[in-house]
C-alpha cells in the first residue's frame, strides 16, 4: 500500500479520434483531507466504460461536463472507506461511485451509486454487473425495451459488458435473444457463455463489413419472427440493417454509438432515415443514459443477484493490474479487445 | 339525387410518383343491396387525406392492404343512412366511416369511426376536425407528445389539416407553439388564423429550400427555449434541421413524410442519423398512425367540440363540388394547394 502517495491518471491531451493510452499521463497528487460529513475512500477497482469517450470531447453533443488537460480522468470505482467523519459511512464500508482515476478521493455520499455487499456477490461483480453495465442493461430493458415472453430481442455488441447482460436478462424474461458481434469467436461465446439463441457477425471472416442489405438478410435468418426489441449499442450501419425487420410496436433502446466513434466532432452521421419504418410499424425509439437511473440503482441489485444465484446470469470480468495501466485498459476496451467487463485492480 | 346510379371513382393505374387525377377514372356501378344487420349509406362528403398515397403503392412499407387498378378508391366519407336493417342505425343517421369513393355503400357498423352529431358541430366539421385530421392531432399529442404548460411545441406542415389543429390544441394546453410552413402567406395564416406564437418558412421567397444549417438557425430563433415536442408531418430535411435544438426528454411524433414523397418505391431516404442526439437528450420518438386510435375516436369528440365553443379552435374546410372532382381534390391536397381541410361535397 502506497499510503503516502495519491497516484492519479491525468488527462494529458484531448484525442482527435478514439482515445488511446497516450492521451494520459501519471502524476502523484496530494492525499485529500477528510472534513466533517465526509469520508476518505481508497480505490480498489477502476471501471473503464464507453461513456468516458464523451468526457474527453470539447464540444459536440456531450451530455455532461467533460475533463480538460490537467484534470484527473473521470471514472467510477469500487472503493473502501478508510477514514470517516460521516454518520452513514464507517471505515471498512465499500461503495461504488464516482471517485475518478486516483488512489484516494473524498466523498460525502452524494457520489455513491450503490453500497457494495460482498455477501451478495464478490467484489469484482460490483463494477460491471451491479455497476454501469448491469444497471444499463437492467433499466434499458425495464423502462424502454420491456420484452414480453416469446418476443425476439436483438442485441448489438452482444458479448460486450452491457450486451452480454441484456441478452441474459431478456432471456430470463422468456424472450428469444439474438446477438450481433464482430467475430465467429464472439458468436461462439454469445451462444455458449451468454445463452443467446442465435448469433451472427456483422462482417465476414476476412473482416469485410457486410452491406446493410447483406446484414439484413443475415439478421432475418436469425430472427424469423421479426424483431420486437432492439438494444442498440452500436448505431451506424449495423442498426440500419435492422430497420426492415421490426414488428408492430417494436421498441428500440438507443444506448451506444461505438460503430460511428470514428466521426470527428461536428462530422455528421449520415445514413438511412427511419421515419417510414417508424410510422409503418409504430415503432418507439428512445435514447438511454444510465445516469438517469442511478437514483434507483439499489433496486436492481436484488433482481440481478437473484438471476446469478439461479444460474441464469453469467458475467465475466477482464482484470488488468495496476492504476498505471488504466489508460491502456480504456484503450483496449474501446477497441473491443477485452473479454468480459474491463476493470483495473488498483489495490 | 341520382337515385339509380352509383358513381364510383375507380383506380385506373398506379402512380409512379405522387398520385394525380389521371390515375383514376369514373364508372357507374350497381347500387348495393342491404342485407340483414346492414344498412345502405349515401355519401354526402368525401375526405381526401395523405395516407391514401400509401394505398396506391404495390410494395414498399405499406401499412394496410392497398387498392389495385379496377378497385373503387378507398377513402373516408360522411354518409347518411337511407335504408337500414341494422338495429343500432336508423334512416337519417349520419356516420363518418370507410365507405370509399362512391355514392352508395353497404355498412354493418364495423366501419363506422364516429356517429355524426350536427347539434354539436356542423356537417363539414365531421370530416376534418372530428375525422382523421382532428383525431390525428388529438391522439398524437395525447399519447406521444404530451405537451406541458410552458413547453415549446414545433409543428411542420403547420397550417395543413393536421398541423393547424395540433398547434391550437397544444396552445390550449399552455404550450408555446411554433409552425413551419412553405410560404410567407401560410406563415401569416399560422399566426392570424391558427394562433401560432411564431411561424417560419422552410424555403426563401424565391422558393429555394434552406439548407439544414440555415433552417436550424431559423428554428432556433423561433424557439429560443429549445424544442420539447415536435409534431413531424413532413420528414426529410425539415425534420433534420430540428435535431440540434431538442431539450432533455423531448418527444417526437412521427406522423407524416410528405417531404420525401418524391422517393420511388425501394429508394432509400438518406439523411442525418439521430442516435447521438437521442442519447444526449434522451429523446423519445414514436411512429403514429391514427388507425390505432379509431376505437376511441368518440372520446375526442367532446374535448374538440369544447375547444371550438371556447373559441380556441379554428378549423377551415376547402370544399370542392362533385364526386367526379374527388381525384382532382386529392391531387390538389397532395400538392398543398388547399386552404384548410380538403373535402368533396357529393350530395
Amino acid at each position: 500500500m502506497n499510503a503516502m502517495i495519491n497516484r492519479q491518471v491525468i488527462v494529458d491531451n484531448l484525442p482527435a479520434g478514439l482515445p488511446e493510452a497516450s492521451n494520459f499521463r501519471m502524476e502523484n497528487g496530494e492525499i485529500p483531507v477528510c472534513g466533517e460529513g465526509q469520508f476518505l475512500a481508497r480505490c480498489l477497482y477502476i471501471s473503464v466504460d464507453p461513456y468516458m469517450v464523451g468526457r474527453l470531447k470539447v464540444s459536440s453533443a456531450a451530455y455532461t461536463a467533460g475533463v480538460e488537460p490537467g484534470d484527473v480522468m473521470q471514472c467510477y470505482t469500487v472503493s473502501e472507506i478508510i477514514e470517516s467523519k460521516h454518520a452513514d459511512y464507517k471505515v471498512g464500508d465499500k461503495v461504488y461511485g464516482s471517485y475518478n482515476m486516483q488512489d484516494y478521493a473524498i466523498g460525502d455520499g452524494s457520489e455513491v451509486i450503490v453500497r457494495v455487499d460482498t455477501d451478495l456477490l464478490p467484489l469484482e461483480a460490483w463494477q460491471g454487473l451491479m455497476g454501469m453495465a448491469g444497471q444499463t442493461a437492467y433499466w434499458g430493458l425495464e423502462t424502454i425495451g420491456q420484452p414480453k415472453e416469446g418476443e425476439t430481442v436483438l442485441v448489438s455488441a452482444a458479448v460486450g459488458s452491457v450486451g452480454s447482460l441484456v441478452g441474459q436478462i431478456a432471456k430470463a424474461r422468456g424472450a428469444r435473444v439474438v446477438g450481433i458481434t464482430s467475430s465467429a469467436d464472439k458468436c461462439k461465446q454469445a451462444l455458449e457463455t451468454f445463452g443467446y439463441d442465435a448469433a451472427i457477425t456483422y462482417r465476414d471472416t476476412d473482416g469485410r463489413a457486410f452491406t446493410p442489405t447483406e446484414l439484413t438478410a443475415k439478421i432475418k435468418e436469425a430472427c424469423p419472427d421479426g424483431i420486437d426489441v432492439y438494444f442498440d449499442n452500436t448505431g451506424g450501419d449495423i442498426s440500419e440493417a435492422a430497420w426492415p425487420l421490426y414488428n408492430l410496436r417494436a421498441r428500440i433502446i438507443i444506448c451506444g454509438r461505438i460503430a460511428v466513434s470514428h466521426l470527428k466532432p461536428g462530422e455528421p452521421d449520415i445514413g438511412l432515415r427511419d421515419q417510414g419504418f417508424m410510422i409503418a410499424s409504430r415503432i418507439r425509439k428512445e435514447g438511454f443514459l444510465v445516469f438517469d437511473h442511478w437514483h434507483k440503482a439499489a433496486e436492481a441489485v436484488g433482481p440481478l443477484a437473484a438471476l446469478v444465484k439461479e444460474g441464469k446470469l453469467n458475467y465475466q470480468t477482464d482484470v488488468m493490474e495496476g492504476i498505471e495501466n488504466a489508460p491502456l485498459a480504456f484503450e483496449r476496451m474501446l477497441r473491443g479487445h477485452n473479454v468480459g467487463k474491463q476493470i483495473v485492480k488498483v489495490a
